[in-house]
């Protein structure tokens, strides 16, 4: 009975231990969260100036408790408490000197933080660089790279990313945060050894904490887990969708409870559902998604070409220089547009918020006409100040592309949602007042005479084309679906512009596949050519393992191993000679047909053992993989290292299988036999994944 | 070039039919979404009454110009233009004989409409029964039932949906929606030769059709897609990812535009984000949580009972009788209870919605005080009202839950959605108002005095507990998750609550797993004794296929069929005698290593022909399945109805391999070889799904 009861708390434990470690997982990457995110806000203060009550408080958060507070025309606020480093400097203000001193300061203080940031990352932890989304894409599909989610990687990129932001460069949180959840479902699933010590059990916690990254970084936590089950996970079953689930649950709760100047409970860029749209407005919605699939062609083709030139030529040596080169580049062009000087989230908040009536910011410069409310559509008249900021909102979207071109690569952690967000806004703000100039200019256009004249609500909110146009870039550079829509409803809590938001998502994806096949991160996996075998890609050919075997490019001979006969000094030399990472076992020599499969690591570490116990170790010790133990005492037996069910096929067995067998039940080899049952081939992954690609070039 | 051009065109059809039929699903299960919709509120009504000025319009929307519009207690609109049954019949008003012809009228037209609902199924169409859900999910695994989707099912159902909707029965109408949009994707499927003629392809098209059909019964697209993803769809790639979120915008698309009533922009009960919750608030989300997954328990169990007792007695051979008296009972008891009397989806409108100032109803009779604007908690103290109405909502919880129980499975369409939710946003309600009254009576509690002292914000929302509390009883009884909180959050609207909504649903889940171990789908398809491998259920086992061959339950002979030497007599007995779908061929009798498998219907063909031409049909004609075909002129030459590469295995696979294999590579027969590698062995699908049923019975 006692026994019974044991055996019920390890079941239980057993059955507990996976929730567990996710729990544990979501409540770090939280905290971490919640760390990143109000250190960046700080640091990204310090470049402009200090709250001088206390030193730790935003320029806004500084503001609260001011009496004179004022706005500019960017909405920013101003007030006495917060010094700028001009007024720090006792600069007089208005005047020249003021704006050099600012932008002095703008840029050392950037330069500097980047700086630092790309030090770290060179000395410490060289794999906290980059998104880390196609690694842990590569990871998740059964591929090892050791170290990459180890526990300095997790330490530097975290203040990697906090210095990487404040630096105002064109990079985002999100992909660094995936990464850094993944260290995080490394770390813990190391205290529980039924994920630890299994890769593939593993590789279960690894997709619940990526879920939980992207949850944190938007408090998305729905958006998060659909953005690992499409994005990034391999193998996603049922079961880790639940716990992926709960990962993303607690870690938002988490990062909600512990930041305490954020609104708890909107979504980052909420917008809400104040506003409908109308059914003409799908016309320019789809624009924007043919745009959005444009720019992401055009930039995943001119990233991927600037990251050879970095992989090939001089220029990768110097990665500190190159972030110090882009870094200074970025803060001087982005200083003086005040569009491209505030960091880019409050940028986007700006872009997507519609103009209220007294707001007297450029971007809502209308005429006001209050007195004459009849006249509906009057108040749409923009005015100069509007064309100013179409003006520099230009500017911004194309320095900010080509910024954002060189700058996805560099050695700092660099996430690439929020810059992609951005050049969508701005475009899609762009596309959305010229449609409501159009509006205001030709009401009775056909297209506007049904829908506008017939509702008393605003036409056409331009916020709203931002929201849309984000989501239309962020889909053609990434090729989401479900889980970008997902996203944007849960930033914007806008759930009535789900229509919309799916449309653009479609159309910038259909677009960008016609033009570039893959996404960013795909595109980035094939750069670095990782052994990864696209799960999306629908492969159609009528070719058979026969074509497979025949197109290997390593075609060398098939190495099998005898049950019997073999002698320990044979077995070395196999092993030398053919460095292989396992062997296939036959019956014998004559009739191949096929016993098992024995890995190399396996038969290593037996021959190290003989070797250094020395005891028996003669090298004409016979080696046996029989079943039958009492035979011959002297041999070694090794029936017990052998995997006695590999994955066989025959030789007409189609290449569509083969991917699947790969692909859904992660054989990593393949045994091919002839009609009679005998072994006569053999394919890795790695051949499979070139066979892929070659045909897809043909 | 002609041709390169044709090939390209062909291409191009090729890729885009798949998008193609699955906008024309899109587009048609929309159409018929809005017939329903309309239809249903339409018929509703006439329970209750008459519009005068027009007939066709329903009571809210008869009062919509009216001008003396009066609310009763159950905020229900009345005006002169609306006629009660009593009315009509010219009953003085205020009697009990108004009460009476009322109950009368609304008795007798509910049974009409169930009645002929019933009659309907039974005679034309007896698959368009039930929710429809455990049957496709069946299908999608693979398996067929003839005329499951056809067009008569489609038509009875969707007229069946609108019948028994709005006869009051207890019933919603997601899962007939999901079957209704299913057939739609059948019948499409056959316009596109790439879909109709393969399985497995069609199923793809069914996948996005699922996926639809929740869309357009919520307007829910992406709860939608994780609706099939989740609980309805057993291959889901990524392809029918993008593909089921496509359809499901169009078919949401096209019932917004074509609801001409409906708020069209919004979630059907929504709530929006008005109002914030607490964390202490936690407990009781929880406590409803685990109420959900006791109901969810309760539910299953007793339901598959009654299901049992129908299955196995007489009671099963009058679908017609036990409708009619399913409708009167619930007619009768639902009538005097004014919570009940409503349609459901009115009364969840009413339950989740918030109290304003001005509201009069019974639901919001609380003390209010607007002199003292100071003590914010004042206004919260219930009156008699809401006591009654507490009263109320109990009695028709109880009422409810067995009505419901009872409902489930009678042979009219059926879904468990509404009712579900019913009840859990009673409950929830009810939480809710206990929850409110305890704040208010004991605000000095220490869980309270942090955080609603702190709020000048309303502190408990009773509203808000019956959105969770719905959320945790269709969890419990269907046990989803994700697919439950998006489509929670997207019929209200309320994504700041998607944090509380994942926690009801994780809860309840857990609850209902750990006493029922099954949802309801899948406890119907084990009732039904469907084949249908569960694709959730993690097993864990040590055996291999040897034990599996010593399980199966049909220890039969293997049949093999050697590639040489059988004549046609030989094989037409081997067919009459062993009635197997296929037969494994064998290189000879004496070497049974493996040359393919052979299908009993190819076979059984191949005979036709022969017999029905007669030339050269002598009986004792050889069969020969070898590849050579020059030598024997004389003999059938089958080389070519052989599936050359069988899924093979070893006796050493272990089961959990096995499983895999036809869970996601979609085997259905299995081989079996030893070590020489020569066949000793079959596996079928059945007998794997007995083994693991068997194992979990231990």
């Amino acid at each position: 009975k006692h026994d019974s009861m044991w055996k019920r708390f390890v079941a239980f434990h057993d059955a507990l231990s996976g929730w567990l470690c996710v729990l544990l997982v979501g409540i770090n990457i939280g905290i971490i969260a919640a760390i990143v995110d109000i250190g960046a806000v700080w640091l990204t203060n310090i470049k402009i100036g200090v709250c001088l009550p206390a030193f730790y408080l935003s320029q806004e958060q500084c503001c609260w408790t001011a009496s004179n507070q004022t706005y500019d025309q960017y909405q920013h606020v101003h007030c006495a408490h917060w010094h700028g480093w001009s007024s720090l400097f006792h600069v007089t203000s208005d005047t020249a000197a003021e704006y050099v001193v600012n932008y002095i300061a703008y840029i050392v203080t950037g330069v500097f933080f980047a700086t630092i940031c790309a030090i770290l990352v060179r000395t410490f932890a060289p794999y906290a660089c980059g998104s880390g989304v196609p690694e842990v894409k590569t990871i998740l599909s059964g591929f090892i790279i050791r170290g990459y989610f180890g526990a300095w990687t997790l330490l530097i990129k975290s203040i990697g990313m906090i210095l990487a932001t404040s630096a105002n460069l064109l990079l985002g949180k999100e992909g660094p945060f995936v990464h850094c959840s993944s260290c995080c479902g490394n770390i813990f699933a190391r205290l529980f050894p039924k994920y630890g010590q299994n890769e593939a059990k593993k590789r279960e916690i690894l997709s619940a904490a990526a879920a939980a990254g992207v949850s944190v970084a938007f408090g998305a936590p729905i958006g998060g887990v659909l953005f690992s089950l499409e994005e990034v996970s391999y193998y996603f079953s049922l079961k880790t969708l639940w716990r992926s689930f709960f990962c993303a649950m607690i870690a938002s709760l988490i990062v909600k409870i512990l930041s305490p100047f954020e609104n708890q409970h909107l979504g980052l860029f909420y917008v809400g559902n104040r506003y409908r749209w109308f059914y003409f407005e799908m016309i320019p919605f789809i624009i924007l998604g043919i745009l959005g699939g444009l720019f992401g062609a055009l930039f995943i083709k001119l990233n991927l070409a600037w990251c050879k030139i970095r992989k090939t030529t001089r220029l990768g040596r110097y990665p500190v220089l190159e972030v110090v080169m882009v870094a200074l580049v970025t803060l001087i062009v982005s200083y003086p547009n005040p569009y491209t000087r505030m960091p880019m989230s409050t940028l986007i908040r700006r872009l997507i918020s519609s103009c209220e009536p007294d707001d007297e910011s450029l971007l809502c410069d209308y005429r006001r006409n209050i007195t004459s409310a009849y006249e509906k559509n009057d108040s749409a008249k923009p005015l100069s100040g509007v064309w100013i900021s179409m003006g520099l909102l230009f500017s911004a979207l194309f320095t900010q592309t080509i910024l954002f071109i060189f700058t996805f690569g560099i050695k700092v952690p660099c996430g690439l949602f929020i810059p992609s967000l951005t050049l969508g806004a701005i475009t899609g703000r762009i596309v959305g007042i010229l449609v409501e100039t159009f509006v205001y200019y030709r009401p009775n256009f056909f297209l506007f005479t049904i829908e506008c004249s017939a509702t008393d609500e605003q036409c056409v909110v331009p916020g709203f084309y931002a929201v849309v146009g984000a989501c239309a870039f962020l889909g053609g550079v990434t090729r989401m679906t479900v889980s970008l829509v997902v996203i944007m409803v849960e930033l914007t809590g806008g759930l009535s512009y789900s229509v919309p938001l799916m449309c653009a998502a479609l159309i910038s994806k259909l677009v960008g596949d016609a033009l570039v096949g893959e996404g960013i991160y795909d595109a980035h996996i094939k750069l670095n050519n990782y052994p990864y075998l696209d799960i999306k890609a629908e492969f159609i050919d009528q070719s058979t393992a026969t074509d497979l075997m025949e197109n290997k490019q390593d075609k060398n001979e098939l190495i099998m191993l005898p049950r019997d006969g073999l002698t320990l000094s044979d077995l070395i030399t196999i092993l030398r000679t053919h460095k292989y990472n396992g062997y296939p076992v036959i019956a014998s020599i004559e009739e191949a047909s096929i016993i098992g499969f024995v890995l190399r690591r396996d038969l290593e570490s037996i021959i190290q053992q003989r070797t250094l116990s020395n005891i028996e170790s003669n090298m004409n010790t016979c080696i046996s993989f029989s079943r039958t133990t009492q035979q011959q005492l002297n041999s070694i037996h090794l029936y017990r290292l052998l995997n006695r069910s590999p994955t066989t096929i025959t030789l007409d067995t189609p290449t569509t299988t083969i991917i699947d067998l790969c692909r859904k039940l992660g054989a990593q080899t393949i045994l091919i036999t002839n009609e009679k049952g005998h072994l006569v081939g053999l394919l890795t992954k790695k051949d499979i994944i070139a066979y892929v690609k070659q045909k897809k070039l043909k």
